[in-house]
C-alpha cells in the first residue's frame, strides 16, 4: 500500500470510525458469541498472497464486530470507563505516523520533552505539590506508564532498591539477599494506598497513613487509577489531601480523562529513585547530552525500553477540551451516578451499599446474594445493558459505573427501568 | 468534537500522515534542537478554554516536528528498525475507535480470540514447534506483550514461581525466602539466550545450551527481538534451530515485520506456567466462561491488567502483505546490508567487525577508537544520516542498520559516499 492508496483507505477508515461511534447505541452492548467462535471463521494460516482491503474491512463487520463488547456504548456500565475521545484518536493517528521510539532524549527529543511538560500540565490541574513537578529543574517529575500495574511495580522496585542502598550504607556487612528476606510491603486488601478502589471506589486515609510512612522512612505509593481524573475539579480535590506525604502517585487519564488507552500518569518526588533502580546504558543508547543533567531518558523510569509518543494525545485532549471542558465532563458523570443513586433510593426493594462519591453506584436488592446473582444474570443475559458485580465483605453487589462519553440521563433512566423490570421478574420467580 | 467534525479533521490528519511519510526524505533525519527546547514554546499550563484544531495542527509542524528524530527516513540507520506500514496504521485507527480493554475473554471476546489465532498464524510462519501453538487445545500458546523487556520479565517470574512450587513440593519445610535466596538466573553478557543481539546481531547456540537446560530442569527463555522476523524466510529459519528446547520464546514484529509498535510476540510451551504466576481473579472480572477451560484470559499472561486490541494490526499486515510480501521485505533489507558490506570491504581503510547475517553491518576505520569516535561525531553532526555506535570487546564500532521501509539501494550508496567523505576529513585532520 502506497501513500496515495493510504489517503483513500485512511479516509474510508475515518468514516468507518465515525459511523461506528455514531451508531454504537444501536449495537448490542455485549456480544452473543461463545468461546472459540472466531477460529472457524478465518483461515488456519496467513495467506501467501495479499488479500484486498475490501476483504479485510468486510471481515471487520462480519467477524470482529459480532465478538466485540462495546465499551463506548451508552449502555455499558461495567468495570470502569476507558477513555475515548476524537482528539485522542487524532493524536494517536499522528503518533502512528511519526512512529518514533522515545527510549532516550536523543531518540526523539520532542517525544521526551512534550511528555515532561504534559505531566507538569496535568500535575498542575490536580494541584499536586510542586515537589512532584519537573519544571524549574526540581528533583521530581512525571512519566507516562502503560498501566497502573506497571506504575505500582516500578514504585515497588524503586522502593526496594532505595531501602537496600540505605541499609547497605549503614551496615556494609549486610548482603542484598539478607536484606531482601526481611523486606515487607504493606498493603490494604486492594493493594497499596488507594484513592477510589475498583471494587467500590472507597478511599484510604492518606492523612493518617502518610505521616507514619514518612516518620518510619517507608515508601508511600498512592494509586488513584480511576478517581484521579476527578481531582481536576476543585470540589473533589480534597480527596487527594495527604498526597504530599507520598513518594510516588499514579492515576489513569486513560480511564476517565478522555485520553485513550494507554496513558497511566505517574509522578515521583525524586527522579533519582527511579533512575537508580532502572538505569541501563549500553553504548548504542548513549548520546552527547545524557550526562549534562539537562535531559530525561525515560527508559530509566520504566520496565520496557521502547515507548510511543503518548504525550501527543494528552496535548490534543487538554487543548481541545480545555480544563473547563474536562471538568464539565467529570461533573456530568458524577451527576449521572447521583441520578441513578436517587432512582435506586426511591425503590424500597433496593439498597445503596456504599456512599456514592464519583461515578460508581454499588447497589443491590435487599435480600440474599442468590437473588442478586439471579438479577445480574438476567441483566447480562438480556444484553440491553452491561454490568459487573463485586463482593463487599460477604455481600454480592451490583456495580453501576458511568462509563461512556456519550451517556446521558435518558440512558440512565432507561437502564433503571430495565433493571426494575428484571428485578420484578426475579422476585416473582423467587416467590413462586 | 462531534462525529461530523471528526470526519473532517480525521481526513485532514490522514493527508497529514501521508504527506509526512511521502516527504520524510526531505526532512533532516536528526533534529537540531538542544535539551529544553520545547518548554519555552508552549504555555506553562493547560488552557482553561478549548484551543482550535487549526492551532494544534499548526503547532505540530512548528513545535513538534523540529524535535523529532525521523525513524522512518531512508537515511535513518540507527538502533534497529521500528516497524511502520500503512496497513498497521489503519488497524490502529480501528483499534482506537473500538477502544476495548481486553483483560478477559468477556471484556471483548474478539480481542482475545483474534490474538490467539494471529499468534498461531505467526508461529506457523516461523515454523515454531507445535508445542508453542494454541490450536487444537494444546498446552502452549502465544500472547502479545508490549516489549521484549516485559516478555523477559514475565518469563523470569514464571520460571521463579515454577521452581519454587517444584522445590516446595519436594521439600515442604523450605520457605519461599530460603528458596529465593538460592535461585540463580544464568545469562550471557546480553541477557538470556539471544538470537540477534542489539549490539552486533550475534547468535547464541541453542543446540548446545538447550539440551543442558532441559536436562537440568532450567527454564530456557529465548529472545530474538530483532532477528525473529527473518525466520519467516526458509533460508534464515536454521538460525532458530534449538527453539524446541525453549520454555518460552519472544520476538518483536514491531521491529522488522511491519507491525507498528507495540507488538512483542511471546510463546510458551505451557500456558499454565504463566497463569500460575500471574493469576488475578477479583469478582468484577469473573465471567461465566472462565472456568470452562475453553477460554483465554490474557490478564494472567502479563504484568498490566489492561490491553489494547493489538492483534488487529497483525491481521491487517499479514493479510495485506501476504507471507510472500513479508518475506520479500525481509530479503530486501538483508540484501541492502550486504550491499553496504561490500562497499565497506572494497575500501581498504575500513574493516567489517562481525559477519553480516541480517540487516546490520558493524564496521569501523582500521585504527584507533579515537578516530572512529571522531568519524561518528562528524556523521551525526552533519545530520545527513543517523547512526549509533557499539562496543565490541574494547573496540568502538559503528553500526549501520537497515531500518526504513522505504530505504533503497540509492540511499545506501549515498550514505556510503557521505561516510567516505567524512572519513577522509577525519583521516586528514589526524595526519595534520
Amino acid at each position: 500500500m502506497n501513500a496515495s492508496e493510504f489517503r483513500r483507505r485512511g479516509k474510508e477508515m475515518v468514516d468507518y470510525m465515525a459511523n461506528y461511534m455514531e451508531g454504537i447505541e444501536g449495537r448490542q452492548v455485549y456480544p452473543d458469541v461463545e468461546p472459540g467462535y472466531l477460529r472457524p471463521l478465518i483461515p488456519a494460516a496467513a495467506p501467501q498472497e495479499p488479500d484486498t482491503f475490501e476483504d479485510i474491512i468486510n471481515d471487520v463487520e462480519k467477524i470482529i464486530m459480532p465478538g466485540v463488547t462495546h465499551w463506548h456504548s451508552p449502555y455499558f456500565f461495567a468495570y470502569f470507563p476507558t477513555a475515548s475521545s476524537y482528539p485522542a484518536m487524532l493524536a494517536d493517528m499522528l503518533c502512528g505516523a511519526i512512529g518514533c521510539i522515545g527510549f532516550s532524549w536523543a531518540a526523539s527529543p520532542a517525544c521526551t520533552e512534550l511528555e515532561t511538560v504534559m505531566m507538569d500540565w496535568l500535575g498542575k490541574m490536580l494541584e499536586l505539590p510542586k515537589a512532584f513537578l519537573n519544571e524549574k529543574a526540581g528533583e521530581g517529575g512525571g512519566v507516562i506508564q502503560g498501566s497502573a500495574s506497571e506504575a505500582t511495580l516500578v514504585a515497588l522496585l524503586a522502593a526496594r532498591t532505595k531501602v537496600i542502598h540505605r541499609l547497605q550504607a549503614a551496615s556494609p556487612e549486610l548482603t542484598q539477599a539478607a536484606i531482601m528476606e526481611k523486606l515487607v510491603a504493606y498493603s490494604s486488601d486492594q493493594m497499596v494506598a488507594t484513592l477510589g478502589t475498583t471494587t467500590c471506589c472507597s478511599f484510604d486515609n492518606l492523612l493518617e497513613v502518610g505521616p507514619i510512612c514518612n516518620k518510619e522512612d517507608i515508601w508511600l505509593h498512592v494509586d488513584a487509577a480511576y478517581a484521579g481524573s476527578a481531582f481536576i475539579c476543585p470540589e473533589f480535590r480534597h480527596l487527594l489531601n495527604g498526597v504530599e506525604f507520598a513518594d510516588s502517585f499514579n492515576f489513569n487519564p486513560h480511564k476517565w480523562l478522555l485520553v485513550n488507552f494507554d496513558c497511566s500518569a505517574m509522578w515521583v518526588k525524586k527522579r533519582t529513585d527511579l533512575t537508580g533502580a532502572f538505569r541501563l546504558d549500553p553504548t548504542y543508547l548513549k548520546h552527547s547530552h545524557q550526562d549534562s543533567g539537562l535531559i530525561t531518558d525515560y527508559r530509566h523510569w520504566q520496565i520496557p525500553l521502547g515507548r510511543r509518543f503518548r504525550s501527543l494525545k494528552m496535548w490534543f485532549v487538554f487543548r481541545m477540551y480545555g480544563v473547563k471542558g474536562l471538568q464539565a465532563y467529570i461533573r456530568k458523570h458524577v451527576q449521572l451516578s447521583h441520578e441513578f443513586e436517587s432512582l435506586v433510593r426511591q425503590d424500597p426493594r433496593f439498597e445503596i451499599c456504599v456512599e456514592v462519591i464519583l461515578g460508581l453506584v454499588c447497589f443491590r436488592l435487599k435480600g440474599s446474594n442468590k437473588v442478586n446473582e439471579a438479577l445480574l444474570q438476567r441483566i447480562n443475559s438480556a444484553k440491553k445493558i452491561h454490568l459487573v458485580p463485586c463482593h463487599l465483605r460477604d455481600k454480592f453487589v451490583l456495580r453501576f459505573a458511568i462509563c461512556s462519553r456519550t451517556v446521558e440521563s435518558a440512558h440512565v433512566q432507561r437502564a433503571w427501568e430495565h433493571i426494575k423490570e428484571l428485578a420484578a421478574d426475579v422476585l416473582r420467580a423467587e416467590r413462586e
